[in-house]
């Protein structure tokens, strides 16, 4: 039942990569999603090595992008092989916003083009999968103007699917009326790579980045979702991936228990 | 210069209306958005004298909409007799999120749809037109099931052009890559009822509602929405429609001379 349930370690920030991964060992789960910060500080191979001793894999790794950083390319090759060395299939990029003090939007989004496709030839030599992630608009500015699927799929398309796909994250989505087509797509031309679940609450916190419900807590149809990646083709790891100050507090076997839950009330109500 | 110009009400709200007239007519500016609120508590007829007497004329009435609320039909049925009174060619409509609970984002959008067309006969009747006003996807849950241009224009096609419109108000818009293909077919449908302006900055405190900035100060490409929606054939009044809790801390003659300023830098860079 939680077969293609992934905790992404996002969700329980202050967890320990250690303890995170024995708890989510003992809960039966069989994949994580990492994030590189925390990989590194505890040592890439090491932790490659923590998580496949327990059984388990590692859905994605988060995340590269931030093509408005001058260092992109170098770091973006270093997280390639980072991901690489965990067994992750893909790297989710968030592509970064406007730089400073600039308006051209345009400019921003033709420049990830082209980092992308410059990319792509370390992305297939590793093996690795770039996963563009469109993020909410309301993140436009200042981390990613990559608003839409439509955009994601856009910027995908001129390369190979097995270097370039996107990702489908619920909570950066859920209010465009195209994502139903959007994501029968992605499925067409065989870009999912990778499915994220987080719920909508309000009111936003300042900020706006700490502000994703669990699955179930807010007003997203979820159940509807799911039915809709899967019915594109995809079958890879589902992952939660929460931000929230609250969530973040708890402990992390309790918030694991809860996304669990989330899920299977998900899967179990969603699909036909 | 300042032909086109109109000061949106919400932009200096606790500028009380006789004065903020006053200072409009001193400016030389020719026209004033109005919100619903204020004008009930100075009184409509009196609101409608105080504003013709001065020379000045009423952009637009913000707001009808919210159509998840039990009484919307009477609410708006009202508001457009109050347009009518103040001699508004428009009442901006904001729809209304999902209603408490639900999660059916498609059947609050497919009720708009209803709403809208019962209210036509009596928009017509008035001569008021209805003017959909797409909000930012991040309201989508809590204020606007409307979210993007190509959705208002879907909205308003069934309808006579001259009963129902769309409202463009670049902070809403600004991130959408279809948004310049959108301004131009509203423009060949002739749906363009209201053309606002507000800038993007950023962090977002926290509810997001009062978020904006003043023409100028953020990351949106004013000039070009100036240009296109020039192009697109509207030649009514720009509102400048700014909410935020500094700039409302402010006298309000210094916000209207700043948004002045700000309107001036945008048409006459952003003109061919």
């Amino acid at each position: 039942m939680i077969d293609r349930f992934a905790l992404n370690q996002a969700t329980t920030k202050y967890w320990p990569l250690d303890e995170l991964v024995a708890g989510c060992a003992d809960a039966g789960v069989r994949a994580v999603g990492l994030w590189r910060e925390e990989v590194e500080e505890y040592g890439v191979q090491k932790a490659a090595a923590l998580v496949h001793d327990a059984g388990l894999t590692v859905s994605s790794l988060c995340r590269g992008g931030f093509f408005d950083k001058p260092d992109w390319y170098d770091e973006n090759r270093r997280a390639l092989d980072e991901a690489a060395a965990l067994g992750a299939p893909s790297l989710v990029l968030v592509s970064g916003g406007l730089s400073d003090g600039s308006r051209d939007v345009d400019a921003a989004r033709a420049h990830i083009g082209e980092a992308i496709g410059r990319l792509v030839p370390h992305a297939l030599s590793v093996g690795v999968r770039l996963a563009i992630e469109p993020l909410h608009p309301m993140f436009c500015s200042d981390r990613c103007v990559v608003s839409s699927l439509g955009q994601a799929l856009d910027l995908a398309a001129p390369h190979p699917a097995e270097a370039v796909g996107v990702v489908i994250d619920t909570y950066h989505l859920w209010w465009d009326d195209q994502v139903w087509t959007l994501i029968a797509r992605a499925g067409q031309e065989r870009r999912i790579a990778c499915f994220q679940l987080a719920d909508w609450i309000t009111p936003l916190p300042e900020g706006v980045l700490l502000g994703r419900g669990l699955p179930g807590t807010g007003c997203i149809e979820l159940g509807r979702f799911a039915e809709a990646v899967d019915a594109a083709g995809y079958d890879g790891f589902i992952e939660v991936e929460v931000f929230h100050a609250d969530v973040w507090a708890r402990p992390g076997a309790a918030v694991l228990a809860d996304a669990i839950a989330g899920y299977q009330a998900i899967v179990s109500s969603g699909r036909s």
